[in-house]
């Protein structure tokens, strides 16, 4: 069987980072860590979809700024959204200016676009790429449920789309966190089709991907400070330990999840945060800050995506699911 | 400036492509070079949905089965489609259990993952890829424009989207159609909000990739035989043309684009095919043939990609394009 794991020699490095974070999320533990923290979700825009693109815009602007350069600078954008047609990440691509690839892996977009830009660095084809991602509450709700107006009851398995983006600038050369490998995903699907239990049905991605990942470079759980998944919520990340588990590798002891912890516990937000902004929020600031200050050494983040649309299930589809991680380690 | 251009020292080989049309498309020039010409759009599946998951899964396969390899032997799938949440790559890759990397570039895409997919080869991070993409007329229809049971008059500048896949298998050793350089696009907006006239708007993208893909490379039009773009449809193809002229570089005498010659003119089709599928199958059929029997022994293939969505156009947003071009030569 091939290896899914990609060694990066060069170990392209994450030089800035740039998150925004809507009002709810700030209340939690990222809020002292977010860049920007908003006041207000429309971020002073008309719609909701509009406010979406604006953080993305701010969050890619910020980590160029941040790491002292200039778009000019940049040679790629690499990103995504859960919108159709990646609205948010097509419009920020065009007032940037920068050269654009588009990419969907719904939530799993943080490592997605991290895995892609630093093949493009490691290998030689750019010096400086930005990996970024987003996701609204509000725009993901009228999108995939229903429109918010019609006050639906959430069930208890459900998560909550988390209002916030984070973006990454990657260079070939420097210091910082280094990418020192990525697991590229497959896709799996275990049947569920619940759409208001994204954990169950994304839990089996990240089994897969992790044990890959730890079998493809002989390494033991232990090796991570953090295995952190991207948005499995509560229930999910449960889920994950115990299919783990029941494959023969113990991680309960270092595994994390950003969905899980990106919320203080209160009743509306059920099992935690979901969407591309979770991990991508959680990654830029809360984790990359520890990492800048030695207190975390070496994270395995595994960013998890659901693949379904509106109209798959319609169909009576169940929920494809994928996860990639990405190998984030502080070198000397 | 930066560099758009990406130089693959060890040139990638296109080692096999597969293709499926549908049945308007196969009385076109493409008939004869087509693997799978379908009988029926519905490709035996119930929604029109499934029948494009149907045809990406076949070339996908296709592909592999013409290099006479197997699932195993390959370490990447990318591909991309045209529906929300790229549902038909996203089923397609969990049916053929290959890592997958989701990408979304409209009908820029298969330019899109040959690019991305060269890369990954290039630098030694993988031996095979696959690139994929297709697109659907009913299921385009239904959801960027009317229900087909309306019976809505097109206006003459409307294209006609392609039913169709194509599929490229690359590989980083091997004889057949070398990558030599990718130009990776900016968006380009030139302000055009008629959802019906995509040539106009894309066209721009176009012009600005290819300018900048020649300045790159140092090279003149006539270093290609042929500089083909995606599906810029007979209008679209004739703005290019102006816009190339103005800007002092003359593309006239060998441009082509897969749009404008993939249909024999009918009336339905007005400007042409478009849709991702469009210039999949063209690349992969035709274009492929040709190179391959040594008719054609450069080719410079701009796929075009409108990154709208019904939600950007109904919040009064114009449509933001791109297009990214991938040079293909016959080495000896």
């Amino acid at each position: 069987m091939q290896s899914q794991t990609i060694f990066f020699k060069h170990a392209p490095r994450i030089v800035a980072t740039s998150t925004v974070a809507g009002t709810k999320e700030c209340r939690g533990i990222i809020g002292r860590y977010v860049e920007t923290a908003l006041t207000s979700d429309m971020f002073g825009e008309k719609t909701f979809e509009k406010a979406e693109c604006k953080m993305l815009k701010t969050v890619i602007g910020g980590a160029i700024a941040n790491a002292g350069m200039q778009p000019g600078d940049i040679d790629m954008l690499i990103s995504g959204d859960l919108l159709n047609q990646i609205i948010s990440a097509s419009f920020a691509a065009r007032d940037c200016g920068l050269p654009f690839l588009g990419v969907y892996g719904a939530c799993s977009t943080m490592a997605e676009s991290l895995a892609v830009g630093a093949t493009f660095l490691d290998g030689g084809y750019a010096n400086h790429v930005v990996a970024a991602t987003g996701s609204h509450f509000a725009s993901a709700e009228r999108q995939y449920r229903y429109p918010l107006e019609l006050g639906c009851t959430r069930p208890p398995q459900a998560q909550w789309t988390v209002t916030g983006a984070g973006a990454a600038l990657l260079s070939r050369e420097g210091s910082g966190v280094a990418i020192t490998s990525a697991t590229i995903g497959r896709v799996r699907d275990f049947g569920v089709t619940d759409v208001n239990n994204m954990g169950a049905a994304m839990a089996p991605a990240a089994c897969d991907t992790i044990l890959r990942h730890l079998r493809d470079t002989g390494r033991d759980p232990a090796y991570y400070d953090l295995i952190v998944t991207g948005d499995l919520g509560a229930l999910g990340s449960r889920i994950l330990k115990d299919l783990t588990w029941e494959k023969g590798t113990d991680i309960s002891q270092n595994h994390v999840d950003c969905g899980e912890i990106i919320y203080d516990v209160i009743e509306d937000e059920f099992q935690g945060g979901s969407g591309a902004g979770c991990s991508a929020v959680v990654l830029n600031s809360y984790l990359y800050s520890k990492m800048k200050a030695g207190l975390l050494k070496r994270i395995l983040f595994v960013a998890t995506g659901a693949l379904l649309s509106t109209v798959s299930s319609g169909q009576g589809e169940s929920i494809p699911c994928i996860a990639h991680a990405v190998s984030l380690e502080t070198l000397k």
